[in-house]
């Protein structure tokens, strides 16, 4: 593979931004890995290990583990095998009574930053999604379901975001396989971006762009991973990462809250399988997934597809990316998607 | 500082997006640091110790050192104290006659990237802008002056970004201090959101919105570090990360190119104050410095008032700011300012 360096500008058919494939100084894929493997701090010491000891509040939802909850038990919470509950240093403030406004000095607008910051912990504490089986990632999946129904219905906000920061790397303070809620009261610009283009897209041709994408890749073939009935696996012609991954549902669905109960073990699936191919294919490297899906608020959003995008730690941002927005990739997604197939089967 | 902990979403008023100022996690000042100090590597295994020597080609610009170049001198290029080269691992792809189209396939659209990447290289080996001479640096922003100049009249091309990255953390695989400059055949994302947020404050109240910006911090000086008679050093209202600073020339202006003969120390002066404020105040943190400026193309950019934007690397991006673009900024720049206003004088 990277036989042949490439120099590209590929464009992105929903946001119109650039990324730049420069695989002149290419790694090769076993030269990515954690820098610094990351041991498993002693369990005594993790604030997620026992949530509730460590000072957090009851779970805003727990799950006992599947293969706990036999028909009949009594489900106690100290057989969670997840529970979400507040983050105890959240980056919102959810003190508020009235909705924020916008306030005015000279050429600064600024509100107060209300909302929410809500925590996903699984047990046990050092098994990472990628080795879980599909009943408990379908628990994951039901939570988020589940929290962002609940918070859509939070008076001011606007959207949520899902995310999972797996390795230090990647941005996660905690070593406990955990993944966050960040509900807002504004629309983020990436998400703004995303939706305009979709929108765009839509009223021009009356298809949804990101049908248009999935369609056009399970005819290519070459950068697809995998897929299963309902959920397709793909490395997107515009990476914005090397090794990017990204989840789409095959068919067209706006709000990821939507999916249907006999979907979620597919999804846990198609999920386990993405992180199984960094685990193994890239010595589990560090990274973050994110889900995009459609804001709370009124407006027609049926034109949005929602997706879940898997971004691999394999750089480090620098001037280039921090300047232009431009991102520089070193692996095409074509290179990528033929490497980690291989490793994304059971 | 930081006693109150706030949490306030903060809106540019250039580009209209968002930060989310959370300071409930912040650490004090003097728990900034590059994680492992980087060690001055040898020497003699130094590409940029002896550029020709590495095998890179001739210099397209070099200066002689300051101190070195008395008047009726021959000058050589083994005193060099600046030389421009070309990136000997090229991100972009010089070998081009024709400008690159826009090929389509399917819901894919890429172009070859053709464009320059060169590398302003000082001396000596070990010492960054933060302890260099107001003359010396004189002479990296003449060198970043003439190679824009120059580029721009290459044929295809679009911008050209400055960039400095300063240690590993930040992104610069090369111990040796170094700049680069990339132009390319696109206007990139963040630049032309710039620009457009620029254009239209202008159409709807007829003056330049760095030109507010400017006028309101003065007045306000909360957030001023440092002024000298042609150029300010400010942490913006709304910083994209902790300890940002941003310089602007006081009086409007819209290319970095057209700075006059003499302001060049000025700028020199209030860079060097700027980096000093980081290597002594955050225990010579990895930064980034980039430079925005108007793009090459035809078309009105006069409304647009070129800057100088330092982002200190204070933290990792996790999936919050990768999946909303929206950044978690943990120190106030009112702080920031404060505290490094210190640091900043000689």
């Amino acid at each position: 593979m990277m036989e042949h360096p490439k120099t590209e500008l590929r464009q992105d058919p929903v946001s119109g931004e650039w990324v730049l494939l420069s695989t002149v100084r290419a790694r090769r894929p076993n030269q990515f890995a954690r820098s610094k493997k990351e041991k498993s701090p002693p369990r005594a010491a993790c604030p997620f290990e026992d949530p509730q000891k460590s000072g957090n509040g009851s779970p805003l939802l727990w799950f006992v583990h599947p293969q706990k909850r036999k028909k009949g038990d009594v489900v106690v919470l100290r057989d969670w095998f997840l529970q979400v509950i507040r983050n105890k240093y959240p980056a919102l403030s959810h003190h508020y009574k009235t909705c924020p406004t916008l306030i005015r000095d000279g050429v600064g607008a600024y509100m107060q930053g209300v909302g929410f910051h809500e925590v996903v912990v699984t047990s046990p504490h050092s098994r990472s999604i990628a080795h879980m089986s599909v009943e408990e990632v379908e628990l994951i999946i039901r939570a988020y379901q589940e929290r962002i129904h609940d918070l859509s219905a939070e008076k001011c906000l606007e959207y949520v975001l899902v995310f999972h920061n797996h390795g230090r790397e990647a941005g996660a303070s905690i070593y406990h396989p955990h993944s966050q809620l960040i509900a807002l009261p504004i629309v983020p610009a990436d998400v703004h971006v995303s939706i305009q283009g979709s929108r765009r897209y839509y009223h021009r041709k009356r298809r949804c762009v990101h049908c248009d994408i999935i369609r056009w890749e399970r005819r290519k073939k070459e950068r697809v991973l995998y897929k299963n009935k309902s959920f397709i696996l793909l490395a997107p012609h515009v990476s914005k990462a090397a090794f990017e991954m990204r989840i789409y549902p095959l068919k067209h669905q706006s709000r990821f809250e939507s999916i249907a109960t006999k979907d979620r073990p597919l999804l846990a699936d198609v999920l386990i399988a993405a992180l199984r191919s960094i685990y193994r294919g890239l010595n589990d490297i560090a990274y973050n997934y994110f889900i995009h899906t459609t804001p709370f608020g009124r407006g027609h959003f049926d034109h949005y597809h929602w997706h879940l995008e898997i971004l691999p730690k394999t750089a480090t941002f620098g001037g280039v990316e921090l300047g232009t927005g431009l991102e520089i990739v070193t692996v095409s997604p074509e290179d990528a998607a033929q490497y980690l197939r291989r490793f994304v089967s059971k």
